[in-house]
């Protein structure tokens, strides 16, 4: 495959810490429920399955965003259990509810029992989706692939669905510590081959969104959450199509861990909003990147509290190359577009350099 | 009120960072649903709220972990969200779900309607509860207080009960910031006079919980959470009965915050264990005592895996005066009593001098 030659490689040189002319910004979950449009390709879709399935309406939600703001990257629309699911677990979503599986993977015949899922084949809806928005991207801004980290993917697999305390997963790692090393071993061969197809299939760079990592002690996620997005950047393809190929580890809560997760040899961390942004980048000095981090909730205060924030970020950051300005987690449903508008306005005016 | 003498000051002295004979120990909602007896007192009660309000119940709950395990410490039998109740807002609960107000605060009307709860009257039923057990305590172990942060309580009295991400209030903060500093004085003027009244009936020490002051951003956990924790520092009684009433703060994931927070004058840090427990106490140095930090859902390992856990802390805090022990966060429902029990015993036998 070819593509089109890129025109905006703002966010690819700023995650390389690389000058640029300015911070350039894209938020988590923006395709997603608060945007009208989106509810609308939703509906035409069916289910939330449905909808990441069929790459022609994946690709119409992963642009509607850009649309209506001028973005610095697209990512890829898809779900973050599509791997256990194609391991055979049975994903479903009942309304109102977070996401659950059929099966759960309890015990030493369970993960015995899970396939590595072949990327190509198994999850080639995904890689559809990542060609298809490529090529509909036109060079426009870059393409983000994604996955779920290994520890994230595990405890969905084992407690069944979302929870509040991850009893289940958590019981595995002190009781039977070689058990969740299995599993999370062959997550992170899954991840890693999941990854690199979504790059050969168009993606630019790729984050692994590390959600349940911070439930962990400090030494339980060295152990079972940041070795294992560590074994994956290590085996995923660096350069392609001629150009590096950045990594983004993102670890909500993590932000007491950030020398640690520094060391793994991504390309950049992101960070939620506990973390003052001036602070992170003096303790993980000129390593990585830094992706984020305003407080989502901040969308919902007037237009001028949001400027005076995202104003805050960026004299924090200071003047240095690498920053691409994010929210600190995703968008969430019920923010008014349009202040989702003054973010990205904010951003762009306030860093122009 | 006179009580009999304190004939286990493990913990007093552990806060105060004198040198004890082993290392005291507590748990967070130690007095809870995993314990049979607890449901069979709630089961007479009637309500949650209820339990709470009756003296005599809420005194037999207190005191039934100290039945089963040899504790360092009681804490009153109550909830955080009393004041809120106190002032007009109107508590209750639903099967399966979170705490809920009948009237919201979100006006600068609300706020100015607000009464100053008198801790005396309007919350007798918890000062009533306050001298019942400590005197039933008969100088066993010392009694803890406590209250809800401001913050903490404004984010129940704001949204009208739990919240996933604390919309209305942060808008407030973000958008109408003197607003929300009525609030929060309102709120810390009452907890200040809640807790004093508490001494004085009885309680030997205190403990502040701010249980989503972790859900902010470093600039506005300081201005919004910790400045009225500060003010709260400032007004209490630190004397009392000829002996000193030590004050701990805990924030929940308030791990990159320590050093300001041990500035607010308090005695000791509470910790989630999210944070390595001897790194906090390097950060902080002697300024103060550090309480924690096992992850509750180490409870649900075998008892083999959580002797090992309650050591590495102790290894990891080292040798050095000023460490309570405790979990991270609330014991859940769902652990065997056994397994609370292996963990008291453990800490015991692993940090005897």
């Amino acid at each position: 495959m070819t593509f089109a030659p890129l025109q905006n490689d703002r966010f690819l040189k700023a995650l390389n810490r690389e000058a640029v002319d300015r911070t350039p910004v894209w938020m988590m979950r923006q395709a997603g429920r608060y945007l009208p449009e989106y509810r609308a390709s939703r509906e035409k879709a069916g289910s939330f399955m449905d909808l990441c399935q069929n790459a022609e309406l994946a690709c119409e939600v992963t642009l509607q965003p850009l649309e209506r703001y001028p973005m610095d990257a697209a990512i890829l629309f898809s779900d973050i259990l599509t791997i256990p699911d194609a391991m055979g677990l049975g994903l479903y979503f009942e309304t109102g509810e977070g996401p659950k599986f059929r099966k759960v993977v309890r015990t030493e015949a369970d993960v015995a029992a899970l396939p590595i899922p072949d990327a190509e084949t198994d999850l080639g809806y995904v890689m559809k989706a990542v060609s298809t928005i490529r090529g509909a991207l036109n060079g426009r801004v870059p393409l983000i692939g994604f996955s779920g980290s290994p520890w994230t993917l595990a405890t969905y697999m084992v407690e069944g669905g979302s929870s509040k305390d991850f009893r289940h997963l958590k019981a595995m790692v002190y009781s039977q510590p070689e058990l969740a090393h299995a599993l999370l071993d062959k997550l992170a061969q899954s991840v890693t081959a999941y990854l690199n197809a979504q790059i050969r299939h168009g993606a630019q760079a790729v984050q692994i969104f590390d959600t349940w990592g911070g439930a962990l002690s400090a030494e339980a996620y060295r152990e079972f959450s940041l070795k294992y997005m560590q074994q994956i950047v290590d085996g995923l393809i660096r350069d392609h199509e001629g150009r590096k190929v950045p990594v983004i580890l993102f670890t909500k809560n993590g932000g007491l861990w950030l020398e640690t997760m520094a060391d793994s040899g991504c390309d950049a961390l992101g960070l939620d909003w506990t973390i003052n942004i001036g602070e992170a980048r003096r303790r993980v000095g000129d390593r990585v990147a830094l992706q984020g981090n305003m407080d989502p909730a901040v969308l919902y205060a007037s237009p001028r509290a949001i400027r005076a924030e995202v104003k805050r970020i960026l004299d924090d950051f200071g003047d240095h190359p690498g920053h691409v300005f994010n929210l600190g987690h995703g968008i969430t449903p019920q923010v008014d577009p349009a202040h989702a508008g003054v973010f990205i306005d904010a951003v762009q005016e306030f860093s122009q350099r």
